[in-house]
Protein backbone atom coordinates (compact mmCIF):
# COMPACT_ATOMS: atom_id res chain seq x y z
CA UNK A 1 0.00 0.00 0.00
CA UNK A 2 1.78 3.37 -1.13
CA UNK A 3 1.96 5.58 2.43
CA UNK A 4 0.86 9.12 2.40
CA UNK A 5 1.22 11.26 5.27
CA UNK A 6 -2.07 12.03 7.00
CA UNK A 7 -1.54 15.37 9.03
CA UNK A 8 -2.67 15.16 12.38
CA UNK A 9 -3.27 11.43 12.41
CA UNK A 10 -0.77 10.52 15.33
CA UNK A 11 -3.17 12.80 17.81
CA UNK A 12 -6.41 11.41 16.37
CA UNK A 13 -5.04 7.81 16.91
CA UNK A 14 -4.29 8.66 20.63
CA UNK A 15 -7.90 10.34 21.20
CA UNK A 16 -9.64 7.50 19.79
CA UNK A 17 -12.29 5.13 21.33
CA UNK A 18 -11.30 2.19 19.20
CA UNK A 19 -7.37 2.10 19.28
CA UNK A 20 -5.56 1.38 21.84
CA UNK A 21 -2.70 3.07 23.10
CA UNK A 22 -1.42 1.08 25.87
CA UNK A 23 -0.78 -2.71 24.21
CA UNK A 24 2.38 -3.46 26.12
CA UNK A 25 0.46 -2.93 29.30
CA UNK A 26 -2.12 -5.62 28.79
CA UNK A 27 0.09 -8.49 27.79
CA UNK A 28 -1.33 -11.36 29.17
CA UNK A 29 -5.06 -9.38 30.09
CA UNK A 30 -6.50 -8.44 26.47
CA UNK A 31 -9.95 -10.18 27.94
CA UNK A 32 -10.00 -7.16 30.48
CA UNK A 33 -10.03 -5.62 27.49
CA UNK A 34 -13.03 -7.00 25.87
CA UNK A 35 -14.82 -7.90 29.25
CA UNK A 36 -14.94 -11.59 28.46
CA UNK A 37 -12.73 -14.75 28.01
CA UNK A 38 -13.83 -15.24 24.35
CA UNK A 39 -11.34 -16.11 22.12
CA UNK A 40 -8.88 -13.37 20.52
CA UNK A 41 -7.37 -13.10 17.32
CA UNK A 42 -5.46 -10.89 15.79
CA UNK A 43 -4.68 -9.41 12.13
CA UNK A 44 -1.05 -8.46 11.44
CA UNK A 45 -1.23 -5.86 8.83
CA UNK A 46 -4.84 -4.78 8.57
CA UNK A 47 -4.22 -1.78 6.47
CA UNK A 48 -8.01 -0.25 5.87
CA UNK A 49 -9.32 -2.69 8.04
CA UNK A 50 -12.41 -3.77 5.81
CA UNK A 51 -11.52 -7.69 6.26
CA UNK A 52 -11.32 -7.60 10.49
CA UNK A 53 -14.15 -5.13 10.12
CA UNK A 54 -16.71 -8.01 8.72
CA UNK A 55 -15.29 -10.84 10.81
CA UNK A 56 -16.06 -9.29 13.82
CA UNK A 57 -19.24 -8.49 12.50
CA UNK A 58 -19.72 -12.08 11.51
CA UNK A 59 -18.46 -13.59 15.06
CA UNK A 60 -19.65 -11.40 17.67
CA UNK A 61 -18.67 -14.45 19.99
CA UNK A 62 -15.34 -14.04 19.19
CA UNK A 63 -12.81 -11.15 19.81
CA UNK A 64 -10.70 -9.72 17.37
CA UNK A 65 -7.53 -7.20 17.26
CA UNK A 66 -6.28 -5.41 14.01
CA UNK A 67 -2.47 -4.80 14.19
CA UNK A 68 -1.28 -2.13 11.69
CA UNK A 69 2.08 -0.17 11.55
CA UNK A 70 1.11 3.01 10.32
CA UNK A 71 -0.67 6.20 11.75
CA UNK A 72 -1.31 7.05 7.90
CA UNK A 73 -3.26 3.72 7.12
CA UNK A 74 -4.43 2.79 10.50
CA UNK A 75 -6.13 6.20 10.74
CA UNK A 76 -8.62 5.08 7.36
CA UNK A 77 -10.01 2.41 9.17
CA UNK A 78 -9.87 4.42 12.52
CA UNK A 79 -12.23 6.88 10.74
CA UNK A 80 -14.50 4.10 9.62
CA UNK A 81 -14.90 2.27 12.84
CA UNK A 82 -15.60 4.86 14.81
CA UNK A 83 -19.27 5.50 12.79
CA UNK A 84 -19.89 2.16 13.80
CA UNK A 85 -20.20 0.03 17.44
CA UNK A 86 -18.55 -3.10 17.18
CA UNK A 87 -17.50 -4.12 20.71
CA UNK A 88 -15.52 -7.05 19.95
CA UNK A 89 -12.59 -5.18 17.66
CA UNK A 90 -9.73 -2.80 18.80
CA UNK A 91 -7.07 -2.11 16.90
CA UNK A 92 -3.15 -0.72 17.72
CA UNK A 93 -0.50 0.63 16.20
CA UNK A 94 2.37 -1.40 16.53
CA UNK A 95 5.65 -3.34 14.83
CA UNK A 96 4.60 -7.22 13.81
CA UNK A 97 8.40 -7.84 15.41
CA UNK A 98 7.72 -7.67 18.96
CA UNK A 99 4.36 -9.20 18.98
CA UNK A 100 5.81 -11.28 21.97
CA UNK A 101 5.91 -7.53 23.63
CA UNK A 102 2.14 -7.39 24.03
CA UNK A 103 1.07 -10.99 24.07
CA UNK A 104 1.56 -13.05 26.61
CA UNK A 105 2.27 -17.65 25.42
CA UNK A 106 -0.63 -19.11 24.14
CA UNK A 107 -2.87 -16.01 24.71
CA UNK A 108 -4.12 -15.59 20.94
CA UNK A 109 -6.45 -18.07 18.91
CA UNK A 110 -5.72 -17.48 15.56
CA UNK A 111 -3.55 -14.93 13.45
CA UNK A 112 -4.94 -13.68 10.17
CA UNK A 113 -2.31 -12.51 7.35
CA UNK A 114 -3.98 -10.35 4.77
CA UNK A 115 -1.63 -9.29 1.32
CA UNK A 116 1.11 -9.08 3.51
CA UNK A 117 4.24 -6.81 1.74
CA UNK A 118 6.04 -9.31 -1.04
CA UNK A 119 9.69 -7.57 0.40
CA UNK A 120 10.52 -9.66 -3.23
CA UNK A 121 14.55 -8.65 -2.91
CA UNK A 122 15.90 -12.05 -1.00
CA UNK A 123 18.25 -10.04 1.07
CA UNK A 124 14.83 -8.98 3.10
CA UNK A 125 13.57 -12.50 3.02
CA UNK A 126 13.21 -11.62 6.82
CA UNK A 127 10.92 -9.28 6.94
CA UNK A 128 8.47 -11.29 5.31
CA UNK A 129 5.41 -12.16 7.99
CA UNK A 130 5.21 -15.25 7.12
CA UNK A 131 9.46 -16.08 7.81
CA UNK A 132 10.35 -18.52 10.47
CA UNK A 133 11.00 -15.50 12.83
CA UNK A 134 7.55 -14.72 12.63
CA UNK A 135 6.19 -17.81 12.76
CA UNK A 136 8.09 -18.30 15.51
CA UNK A 137 6.16 -15.57 17.35
CA UNK A 138 2.58 -16.53 15.99
CA UNK A 139 3.72 -19.95 17.23
CA UNK A 140 4.77 -18.82 20.90
CA UNK A 141 1.68 -16.18 21.00
CA UNK A 142 -1.05 -18.68 19.95
CA UNK A 143 -3.24 -21.56 21.60
CA UNK A 144 -1.49 -25.12 20.79
CA UNK A 145 -4.87 -25.57 18.00
CA UNK A 146 -3.98 -21.95 16.75
CA UNK A 147 -3.85 -21.36 12.80
CA UNK A 148 -2.42 -18.97 10.62
CA UNK A 149 -4.85 -17.82 7.93
CA UNK A 150 -3.15 -16.31 4.85
CA UNK A 151 -4.10 -14.74 1.54
CA UNK A 152 -2.11 -13.04 -0.62
CA UNK A 153 -2.50 -12.38 -4.82
CA UNK A 154 1.57 -12.45 -4.71
CA UNK A 155 3.01 -15.57 -6.34
CA UNK A 156 6.65 -15.11 -5.39
CA UNK A 157 4.98 -14.73 -1.41
CA UNK A 158 2.66 -17.30 -1.69
CA UNK A 159 5.71 -20.01 -2.94
CA UNK A 160 7.74 -18.68 -0.70
CA UNK A 161 5.51 -18.90 3.06
CA UNK A 162 4.54 -22.56 1.44
CA UNK A 163 8.12 -24.09 2.00
CA UNK A 164 8.80 -21.65 4.70
CA UNK A 165 6.03 -23.11 6.91
CA UNK A 166 6.82 -26.78 5.65
CA UNK A 167 10.69 -26.40 6.63
CA UNK A 168 9.02 -24.78 10.01
CA UNK A 169 7.39 -27.79 10.54
CA UNK A 170 3.69 -26.33 10.36
CA UNK A 171 0.73 -28.14 9.37
CA UNK A 172 -0.68 -26.87 5.77
CA UNK A 173 -4.83 -27.23 6.49
CA UNK A 174 -5.67 -26.27 3.05
CA UNK A 175 -4.38 -24.73 0.19
CA UNK A 176 -6.24 -22.69 -2.51
CA UNK A 177 -4.17 -21.33 -5.62
CA UNK A 178 -7.74 -19.40 -6.91
CA UNK A 179 -9.72 -18.91 -4.32
CA UNK A 180 -12.10 -17.10 -6.17
CA UNK A 181 -12.76 -20.12 -7.73
CA UNK A 182 -12.49 -22.50 -5.35
CA UNK A 183 -15.29 -23.66 -3.73
CA UNK A 184 -14.50 -22.41 -0.45
CA UNK A 185 -17.91 -20.27 0.62
CA UNK A 186 -16.50 -18.26 3.75
CA UNK A 187 -14.42 -15.21 2.18
CA UNK A 188 -13.73 -11.79 4.05
CA UNK A 189 -12.01 -9.93 1.21
CA UNK A 190 -9.58 -7.25 2.31
CA UNK A 191 -9.77 -3.84 0.08
CA UNK A 192 -7.28 -4.83 -2.17
CA UNK A 193 -8.48 -8.42 -2.42
CA UNK A 194 -11.75 -6.72 -3.83
CA UNK A 195 -9.90 -4.58 -6.61
CA UNK A 196 -7.48 -7.26 -7.67
CA UNK A 197 -9.77 -9.73 -7.95
CA UNK A 198 -11.56 -7.64 -10.33
CA UNK A 199 -9.14 -7.46 -12.28
CA UNK A 200 -8.62 -11.43 -12.89
CA UNK A 201 -6.07 -11.73 -10.34
CA UNK A 202 -5.96 -15.24 -8.55
CA UNK A 203 -5.90 -15.04 -5.09
CA UNK A 204 -3.39 -17.61 -2.97
CA UNK A 205 -5.07 -18.81 0.03
CA UNK A 206 -3.59 -21.41 2.65
CA UNK A 207 -4.59 -22.34 6.54
CA UNK A 208 -1.68 -23.53 8.82
CA UNK A 209 -1.40 -25.11 12.46
CA UNK A 210 2.16 -24.07 13.46
CA UNK B 1 -4.60 -39.44 -21.61
CA UNK B 2 -7.29 -41.38 -23.36
CA UNK B 3 -6.20 -45.15 -24.10
CA UNK B 4 -6.24 -46.46 -27.25
CA UNK B 5 -6.02 -50.34 -27.80
CA UNK B 6 -2.82 -51.11 -29.88
CA UNK B 7 -2.88 -53.83 -31.86
CA UNK B 8 0.20 -56.65 -31.03
CA UNK B 9 1.22 -54.03 -28.18
CA UNK B 10 2.23 -56.63 -25.64
CA UNK B 11 4.15 -59.13 -28.18
CA UNK B 12 6.41 -56.10 -29.78
CA UNK B 13 7.16 -54.70 -25.95
CA UNK B 14 8.52 -58.71 -24.92
CA UNK B 15 10.93 -58.85 -28.13
CA UNK B 16 11.92 -55.36 -27.24
CA UNK B 17 15.85 -54.36 -26.82
CA UNK B 18 14.61 -50.99 -24.75
CA UNK B 19 12.10 -52.79 -22.83
CA UNK B 20 12.97 -54.88 -19.64
CA UNK B 21 10.39 -57.90 -18.78
CA UNK B 22 11.71 -59.44 -15.67
CA UNK B 23 11.88 -56.27 -13.71
CA UNK B 24 11.15 -58.58 -10.17
CA UNK B 25 14.01 -60.44 -10.97
CA UNK B 26 16.63 -57.16 -10.91
CA UNK B 27 15.74 -55.98 -7.64
CA UNK B 28 18.55 -55.37 -5.87
CA UNK B 29 20.82 -55.56 -9.31
CA UNK B 30 19.76 -52.90 -11.65
CA UNK B 31 23.27 -51.97 -11.78
CA UNK B 32 24.44 -54.83 -13.46
CA UNK B 33 21.29 -53.87 -16.18
CA UNK B 34 23.03 -50.34 -17.01
CA UNK B 35 26.62 -52.28 -16.25
CA UNK B 36 27.67 -49.36 -14.16
CA UNK B 37 27.11 -48.18 -10.86
CA UNK B 38 26.04 -44.60 -11.92
CA UNK B 39 22.83 -43.27 -9.80
CA UNK B 40 19.73 -44.64 -11.53
CA UNK B 41 16.20 -41.96 -11.62
CA UNK B 42 12.70 -43.67 -12.45
CA UNK B 43 9.50 -41.69 -13.77
CA UNK B 44 7.09 -43.02 -12.52
CA UNK B 45 3.89 -43.11 -15.41
CA UNK B 46 6.46 -42.11 -18.28
CA UNK B 47 3.79 -41.88 -21.12
CA UNK B 48 5.26 -41.73 -24.06
CA UNK B 49 8.43 -41.17 -23.02
CA UNK B 50 9.61 -37.79 -24.26
CA UNK B 51 10.87 -36.44 -20.81
CA UNK B 52 12.81 -39.05 -19.33
CA UNK B 53 14.55 -39.68 -23.08
CA UNK B 54 15.70 -35.73 -22.97
CA UNK B 55 16.97 -36.47 -19.20
CA UNK B 56 18.88 -39.96 -20.56
CA UNK B 57 20.17 -37.75 -23.30
CA UNK B 58 21.42 -34.79 -21.34
CA UNK B 59 22.56 -36.72 -17.75
CA UNK B 60 24.75 -39.68 -19.41
CA UNK B 61 26.48 -40.27 -16.61
CA UNK B 62 22.96 -41.57 -15.05
CA UNK B 63 20.86 -44.31 -15.35
CA UNK B 64 17.13 -43.68 -16.12
CA UNK B 65 14.27 -46.44 -15.79
CA UNK B 66 10.66 -45.70 -17.26
CA UNK B 67 7.56 -46.67 -15.67
CA UNK B 68 4.20 -47.43 -17.45
CA UNK B 69 1.28 -49.05 -16.79
CA UNK B 70 0.00 -49.21 -20.33
CA UNK B 71 0.58 -51.52 -22.97
CA UNK B 72 -0.83 -49.53 -25.72
CA UNK B 73 1.38 -45.78 -23.99
CA UNK B 74 4.79 -47.65 -23.45
CA UNK B 75 4.68 -48.82 -27.23
CA UNK B 76 5.04 -45.05 -28.39
CA UNK B 77 7.59 -44.83 -25.99
CA UNK B 78 9.41 -48.34 -27.25
CA UNK B 79 8.87 -47.19 -31.16
CA UNK B 80 11.02 -43.96 -30.57
CA UNK B 81 13.40 -45.23 -28.48
CA UNK B 82 14.26 -48.24 -30.85
CA UNK B 83 15.80 -45.88 -33.41
CA UNK B 84 18.02 -44.13 -30.91
CA UNK B 85 20.38 -45.63 -28.80
CA UNK B 86 20.45 -44.31 -25.58
CA UNK B 87 22.20 -47.30 -23.04
CA UNK B 88 21.45 -45.64 -19.75
CA UNK B 89 17.34 -45.67 -20.09
CA UNK B 90 15.30 -48.50 -20.05
CA UNK B 91 11.80 -48.70 -19.65
CA UNK B 92 9.34 -51.34 -18.23
CA UNK B 93 5.56 -51.83 -17.80
CA UNK B 94 4.46 -52.15 -14.52
CA UNK B 95 2.22 -51.07 -11.65
CA UNK B 96 3.05 -48.00 -9.83
CA UNK B 97 1.36 -49.60 -6.70
CA UNK B 98 4.16 -52.24 -6.28
CA UNK B 99 7.27 -50.57 -6.76
CA UNK B 100 8.54 -52.13 -4.30
CA UNK B 101 8.64 -55.92 -6.08
CA UNK B 102 11.42 -54.36 -8.46
CA UNK B 103 13.22 -52.25 -6.71
CA UNK B 104 15.63 -52.81 -3.21
CA UNK B 105 15.49 -50.28 -0.43
CA UNK B 106 18.38 -47.09 -1.38
CA UNK B 107 18.89 -48.15 -4.74
CA UNK B 108 16.73 -45.37 -7.02
CA UNK B 109 18.26 -41.88 -6.19
CA UNK B 110 15.39 -39.41 -7.48
CA UNK B 111 11.56 -39.87 -8.65
CA UNK B 112 9.80 -38.27 -11.31
CA UNK B 113 6.07 -37.47 -11.62
CA UNK B 114 5.35 -35.87 -14.51
CA UNK B 115 1.18 -34.91 -15.27
CA UNK B 116 -0.07 -37.69 -13.32
CA UNK B 117 -3.81 -38.69 -13.47
CA UNK B 118 -5.33 -36.47 -11.13
CA UNK B 119 -7.92 -38.79 -9.74
CA UNK B 120 -10.68 -35.51 -8.63
CA UNK B 121 -12.86 -37.30 -6.85
CA UNK B 122 -12.23 -37.68 -2.83
CA UNK B 123 -12.49 -41.56 -2.68
CA UNK B 124 -9.95 -41.78 -5.99
CA UNK B 125 -7.66 -39.84 -3.57
CA UNK B 126 -5.31 -42.99 -2.81
CA UNK B 127 -4.67 -43.93 -6.45
CA UNK B 128 -2.84 -39.98 -6.90
CA UNK B 129 0.63 -40.85 -7.44
CA UNK B 130 1.64 -38.10 -4.58
CA UNK B 131 -0.83 -39.82 -1.84
CA UNK B 132 0.81 -41.25 1.19
CA UNK B 133 0.70 -44.80 -0.43
CA UNK B 134 2.97 -43.57 -2.77
CA UNK B 135 5.14 -41.52 -0.64
CA UNK B 136 5.95 -44.15 1.33
CA UNK B 137 7.26 -46.37 -1.38
CA UNK B 138 9.10 -43.71 -3.06
CA UNK B 139 10.45 -43.08 0.42
CA UNK B 140 11.63 -46.66 0.63
CA UNK B 141 13.11 -47.15 -2.48
CA UNK B 142 15.33 -43.98 -2.40
CA UNK B 143 18.41 -43.22 -1.22
CA UNK B 144 18.33 -40.72 2.04
CA UNK B 145 18.65 -37.79 0.05
CA UNK B 146 16.61 -38.43 -2.93
CA UNK B 147 14.10 -36.18 -4.27
CA UNK B 148 11.21 -36.08 -5.94
CA UNK B 149 9.77 -33.94 -8.93
CA UNK B 150 7.14 -33.10 -9.74
CA UNK B 151 4.74 -31.68 -12.70
CA UNK B 152 1.17 -30.94 -13.08
CA UNK B 153 -1.44 -28.56 -14.83
CA UNK B 154 -3.69 -29.72 -12.36
CA UNK B 155 -4.28 -27.40 -9.71
CA UNK B 156 -6.49 -29.99 -7.47
CA UNK B 157 -3.86 -32.48 -8.00
CA UNK B 158 -0.66 -29.88 -6.73
CA UNK B 159 -3.04 -28.76 -3.86
CA UNK B 160 -3.58 -31.92 -3.17
CA UNK B 161 0.02 -32.83 -3.60
CA UNK B 162 1.15 -29.74 -1.12
CA UNK B 163 -0.49 -30.81 1.99
CA UNK B 164 0.05 -34.46 1.46
CA UNK B 165 3.92 -34.34 1.13
CA UNK B 166 3.75 -31.54 4.34
CA UNK B 167 1.43 -34.34 6.33
CA UNK B 168 4.02 -36.63 5.39
CA UNK B 169 7.02 -34.98 6.82
CA UNK B 170 8.55 -34.25 3.11
CA UNK B 171 10.75 -31.15 3.06
CA UNK B 172 9.97 -28.86 0.42
CA UNK B 173 12.46 -27.42 -1.59
CA UNK B 174 10.80 -25.68 -4.49
CA UNK B 175 7.69 -24.78 -5.39
CA UNK B 176 6.82 -23.19 -8.44
CA UNK B 177 3.47 -21.98 -9.52
CA UNK B 178 4.12 -20.91 -13.07
CA UNK B 179 7.09 -22.86 -14.30
CA UNK B 180 7.44 -21.69 -17.28
CA UNK B 181 7.31 -17.56 -16.64
CA UNK B 182 9.99 -18.64 -13.84
CA UNK B 183 13.45 -18.39 -13.72
CA UNK B 184 13.81 -21.72 -13.20
CA UNK B 185 15.81 -22.84 -16.55
CA UNK B 186 16.19 -25.91 -16.72
CA UNK B 187 13.00 -27.90 -17.79
CA UNK B 188 12.49 -31.27 -19.62
CA UNK B 189 8.91 -31.19 -21.03
CA UNK B 190 6.52 -33.87 -21.22
CA UNK B 191 4.63 -34.23 -24.87
CA UNK B 192 1.16 -33.10 -22.70
CA UNK B 193 3.10 -29.91 -21.24
CA UNK B 194 4.30 -29.08 -24.62
CA UNK B 195 0.79 -29.00 -25.85
CA UNK B 196 -0.93 -27.75 -22.88
CA UNK B 197 1.66 -24.58 -21.84
CA UNK B 198 1.09 -23.31 -25.71
CA UNK B 199 -2.65 -22.57 -24.66
CA UNK B 200 -1.48 -20.23 -21.77
CA UNK B 201 -2.40 -23.44 -19.27
CA UNK B 202 0.13 -22.95 -15.94
CA UNK B 203 2.61 -25.78 -15.11
CA UNK B 204 3.25 -26.54 -11.23
CA UNK B 205 6.58 -27.93 -10.11
CA UNK B 206 7.73 -29.05 -6.45
CA UNK B 207 10.60 -30.82 -5.53
CA UNK B 208 10.50 -32.64 -2.36
CA UNK B 209 12.97 -34.87 -0.49
CA UNK B 210 11.36 -37.07 1.83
Amino acid sequence: MRLRNVQGAKERLVDSSVVINNPISLKGSWNKVFKNDNDIYIEVGMGKGQFITQLAKAYPDRNFIGIEKYDSVLIRAVEKLEEENIPNLFLIRFDATELLDIFEQGEISGVYLNFSDPWPKNRHEKRRLTSHIFLNQYKQLMKCDGKIEFKTDNQGLFEFSLISLNSFGAKLELVSLDLHKSDIKENYMTEYEEKFSKKGQRIYKLEAKL
